[in-house]
């Protein structure tokens, strides 16, 4: 695919921690579609250091930030639109992580310190990242900004914890910046709800070969691979999708409308 | 249960076949709620007459009417209220009939005669029975009309075929429909969306009983009976709602936000 | 615009009226686009023959084709498939008429036949398309349809009248024809709810003007232009989208989602 | 009204701060119902002391608790189950607060450690008092929790702020625990989206009138008054909806599901 759907767009993508990754994955589309990017990540989580070959792949400088801390965020895009050689076009956020999933607390037993955590890691940072931008006056009217959810934002999935409540209030803020960016520069804000995805951050789910697994046979089309997530999330960074804003859009294969498939009713009830 | 929540009310229900009907349990709970009220059923489906029981009973006149037919609503409550003594203030819609799926034409090759009966009988009777009652001004001010849905209306089921479009058709005309009779009348009108229930009409579905056990096994309450169903149209027949309309509100036990349950998920994915 | 999003792809696009027609700019972007496409129309709305200008613009063929006759649609994707030496990669349905809203009655005074006109010609002749296509083997693996839909099918909008229940009607089939061509074919199907348009289709509404002017206030990008929309639709029919399916998506400058603006805040309660 | 609803039923209620309240009216309402409450709210709220007056009418202990306190929130549910002679069937929480909307600071330009404080009063608070209550056992099987929440979870309303966050991540909360409590112990979790009320809480908001009135204008019903959302909660906590859970359930006159009303659209384009 190269369609130059992003010529003389500028971008900064954030999350991409090896090739799985969906941000990667975004990047080199993004690359072969024509834009230049800036390429961002925790400073933890870059020491693992293969973001360097997405790097070099795509000619893109990596400017560290910790999504969690407003000087980092506000460095991020004063030196980003330098890079670039000006205003941003294009905004990646995919990142979260729940110190509760992670340390296998259940939702009934949190640990209050970490549920803060992972709300201000996976969508409290996601306002920061606008706001550092705005107050940069970096980002370019008619952008385009988009962050990764997942529908456990809508319904529960007993394994995906407190996860869930953050991907809820990330779709809020999506939805509130939307409203403001909207009116004051034309830039657009959506979440991208994706199926379940053989990731980094989705391996770290106990139980996740399970929902991967039903996920795929619940859904019409199987679950979404990464590399399309990444092609429509190109679309929502080009320019034909400028009147879409403020919206959750599935990228699921189907799974958040169907309700049962004679795969899943089987192995439930098989006697019938 | 007898609170007394539907003292000095009259009301029509539709659809109650035999014990295992939820209008059955809607009208025998209105009853002893404190309600008069006037039982109506296609003059087919009473010839069963099992309706009479449920007529001695509660103490009630049966008004035959074919819910497709405009002349025979409007007779139905021209009479209603003069056998109520006045005019109605509580309607409970419980029709549907798929001739498709009764004769298991797959959805992919509907036959369109009958898609329009399936529309006709199970949707556009909601429509006819509203302005037959309007056009009678046999419909008391402040009142409450219920019709029940299903969640195929939101996502697919395969097996529930063209009713699911009859559905999603059912809760738009109940939405128009209390923007209306709100504004003219305060009167308010929901939709609920059950549980699959093993009533005759459930049972007409090819697969119910796998679509009933996936249903139970995806939802932290179990499947929600048909009693309960009942008593929760009590409420929303009673003063405890009157702000409520122009909804479609789940009564499912938690199913319609549930993603997946270890239950399920086990049964797809066995290795983990 | 013209990045070769649709060569090699054919398509068949319904409704294009004129200029002003979102379908007719789809057509004229897809041709753009690098699609071969068949135009088609109802035989009483092609006697106004601008479409002959579209049809030699992007070199297409014009089969006519009453949408509420399944005779005529067979015979469409028969000679469609023909014609375009290959199955179909993409559909527009933008096919919309209710004669109640065109001679002004009142939702609760509907003429029921004229209800069930509403239905066939704007609802049910989206699953006659499909069902057409897919008994004439015209649809290729991994193809895209979309019909255009509007937000009067989760929300009242008093003007609106029975299309509402109609586009409610066609967004429950795009969710089930979606969950069984994608099953089947790895085709996908949505609706696209677009913002009021000054189209010959929308302009029958009366009291448009005030519609729009309310939408357009209370969208924070605005309406969409039908440029935008048709853009929009061209990325549905690309590759760029293959998993997205069974949604009703909103390309409506964030309308949908904005609950309250200050402009028209300030126009309902001036005082304060 | 006094039907008994809530006879031999024992609640904690938060948020009752004066007459206004409506978590004042579902105390007072509960109490005429039959039940046995227990009332909190914040050491600080108390101070003014219109409580003691609810107290004495209704016979109820009070018992301070700072909702973000885990420790106050353990000796609250100790102290209740003793004070009520057993295990609570219902919980009301009705608390919210913003520092960023008190002091006026807008949603692009937030102060993070008030925007913490804003998810941690308004949301967090609500997560911590069930883990509380489980932890002292003191929650009864079958019971039913209900929190109160408004429309801006879903749709931007500006002058909301950041509270339009928390209460998106309120409602997910509430899914999250009607799943974990719906499987252990039957008991139900659901939102009330109330419209806006003349509350000490609503009047915070800058533009409230404003707010009030185009909600006004655009309900059916008209804004939903606070003693009909007091009833609307006994229902919730009554017998009558044992199967209603995960729900966000709008109490609001139509507002939710109207899109215009000729009122509003009249005062936006009123030359047509």
């Amino acid at each position: 695919m190269a369609y130059g759907l992003l010529k003389g767009k500028r971008g900064v993508i954030s999350g991409a921690l090896n090739e799985q990754s969906i941000a990667w994955k975004v990047a080199a589309l993004a690359h072969g579609e024509g834009a230049q990017i800036v390429l961002t990540n925790a400073p933890v989580a870059m020491r693992m250091g293969e973001i360097d070959n997405l790097a070099k792949a795509t000619g893109s400088p990596i400017i560290p930030a910790d999504a969690t801390k407003d000087e980092d965020l506000g460095k991020l895009f004063a030196e980003a639109k330098q890079a670039l050689g000006g205003p941003v076009d294009f905004v990646l956020h995919s990142i979260g992580m729940s110190p509760n999933v992670r340390k296998a607390r259940a939702y009934n037993d949190l640990n209050y310190e970490w549920y803060k955590q992972t709300l201000d890691i996976s969508a409290m940072s996601f306002h920061r990242m606008i706001q550092a931008a705005v107050k940069q006056d970096a980002l370019a009217d008619g952008g385009s900004i988009v962050a990764l959810s997942y529908i456990a934002a809508q319904r529960v999935f007993a394994g995906y914890g407190d996860m869930a409540d953050a991907k809820a209030l990330l779709e809020s803020i999506a939805r509130s910046w939307g409203y403001h960016l909207g009116q004051q520069k034309r830039i657009r804000v959506n979440t991208v709800s994706q199926s379940p995805s053989k990731t980094t951050a989705g391996s770290g789910i106990k139980g996740f070969t399970g929902l991967f697994d039903f996920a795929d046979a619940m859904s019409p089309l199987g679950n979404a691979p990464t590399e399309d997530c990444a092609a429509y999330i190109i679309s929502l960074f080009s320019d034909l999708t400028r009147y879409v804003t403020m919206q959750n859009l599935y990228h699921d294969g189907g799974f958040s409308s169907t309700g049962a498939t004679p795969m899943v009713v089987e192995k439930v009830s098989p006697e019938e």
